[in-house]
């Protein structure tokens, strides 16, 4: 389960040690992690990782086939999520210290910077290939993150991307040794702790305002 | 004329060996084979290209002087042509292997990947030079294919790229000598094949939504 | 205060020898300017540059604060500035001589190209770190014309960039010694000067209608 850490100003949430998927309850540990992280005062920065061969694959299949009455509501939470990253009030670093597929991808994209392992794992949207198309909030924070062909190859042709690729694409802003990522990170977002407050986040919200309000205002096309 | 062959589970359409503009034959020729594409079963791509010194060069300036009636109509047919392959339910890639100009060069940013000969001819957006400016429809379409200053350089300078300039400009994903041309594009169409589907179709239609809207709902601006 | 010069078919709008900042005697003059280079005939082009250390700091923040009654005109006046040299029917290129701040680097990117010094100088926004939230034109514009990334980055860390880093990400087009800025945007703009027209300001203002609505409409999104 994700757990909460504070190193001087930067806090450091860890996904987790399996394959990371959005559980109900994964949900809720990293929803109370951002309010320990919104509630806080003073300089501070994000910085979300995670333990193992895994950031994370995303959504949690299994749960939703189990719980089909329930798509909606998880849907909305997964949205309220990615929302929430993508506007909160302090610098964040994704440091991908494993395969983040997905969702997983997605919620990467969420974040200010991500700092990537460049030898091994993969960045993956691998949604044109397992017949789940983007809602269309997920759609436009991709779109709104990536340059035009990048965010065009990646959701059209789910290709998998290395560190180095990912770099090359823009994906992330660095790529480097598996044991220099999580420390990456943390200077990256230590850098900036200085930058959290009201007016980033003003930044933040006028910058994604169209993407914020798909994704807070998510219904399931499909219904 | 336009012709369109199988080959494997990737369909061929030549678009002819002159200069390939967009006569109102040609376009109905070209909306036939995509009838053909759209309208077969299971694992499929598509490959446009075209024989000679031009992949295309555009609006048939001659027809419409011809027929200033017509105008309107014919300018919605073009809006409705680039929506089409925008939007096409399988993976496109244009081989270009001669001179792609103006609406051409837009169709070619309609197909998801752009291959263009290295060594001689030209990827040109003329309109600023010639006197024509992009309906807002063609506009969206190359600001949401190309990064914003690679669209704005091409849009308001009428730069000419060669290959390797359009592969440094992002405007084309591989620029290859003119014997490959096609083979890499068949190469990547194939790659892509297992893609086809109404997945595909729902992720365009969601990516390009406003684009889409605007090329389908086109009426002369100047009407 | 800003002057206006003609050499050949471009004119050269010098800001000024001092940090250049926009106070409303400056906003009138360059006003004045601009009026010079849209009534004028035939083929022309826009270079802006400064003369020493500064090509601007942007904001008059001291006058601002000894008429905070003025505000809102104020800043409605910096807004229409932006929008008009983004739909200036003419080629625009700024030539970076100097330290290029927050307003002034925005307006750095309403021209159509960027040239840089590459030595010495910065490219900043530094409003993350000063408290001052980007107006929904002002972010509009800078994401209208950088990548998604480099306009995050820019935008949300208060990045410096010297020339040559601003070339890498994409925020200018050149980057070259300081003897040779103006010469060079002196070429590029002289290259460029028959394109200026109505076909041009058509182009420009259907690629940016958003963000000029957002511009021209611009109310204090404080008050």
């Amino acid at each position: 389960m994700p757990t909460l850490e504070r190193s001087g100003d930067v806090f450091v949430l860890d996904l987790g040690d399996t394959e990371n998927r959005f559980h109900p309850d994964w949900l809720s540990a990293v929803g109370a992690a951002l309010d320990e992280v919104e509630g806080a005062d003073g300089p501070r920065a994000l910085v979300t990782t995670a333990t193992g061969k895994f950031f994370s694959n995303g959504l949690d299949l299994d749960w939703l086939g189990a719980h089909p009455d329930q798509h909606e509501g998880y849907l909305a939470d997964v949205h309220a999520l990615l929302a929430r990253v993508l506007s909160l009030p302090v610098v964040t670093v994704a440091a991908l210290q494993g395969h983040t597929f997905a969702a997983a991808a997605m919620l990467s994209l969420a974040h200010d910077l991500r700092v990537m392992r460049a030898d091994r794992g993969f960045w993956c949207l691998p949604e044109a290939d397992i017949g789940m198309p983007f809602t269309p909030g997920m759609s436009a924070l991709i779109q709104a993150r990536l340059a035009p062909q990048t965010a065009h190859v990646a959701m059209t042709t789910a290709r998998r991307y290395g560190g180095d690729d990912a770099l090359a694409a823009g994906i992330v802003d660095h790529a480097v040794p598996a044991d220099a990522v999580r420390a990456t990170a943390l200077e990256l977002a230590a850098a900036q702790a200085g930058t959290a407050g009201t007016t980033l986040a003003t930044i933040k919200d006028r910058m994604y305002r169209p993407v914020l309000d798909l994704l807070r205002d998510h219904t399931d096309p499909r219904a």
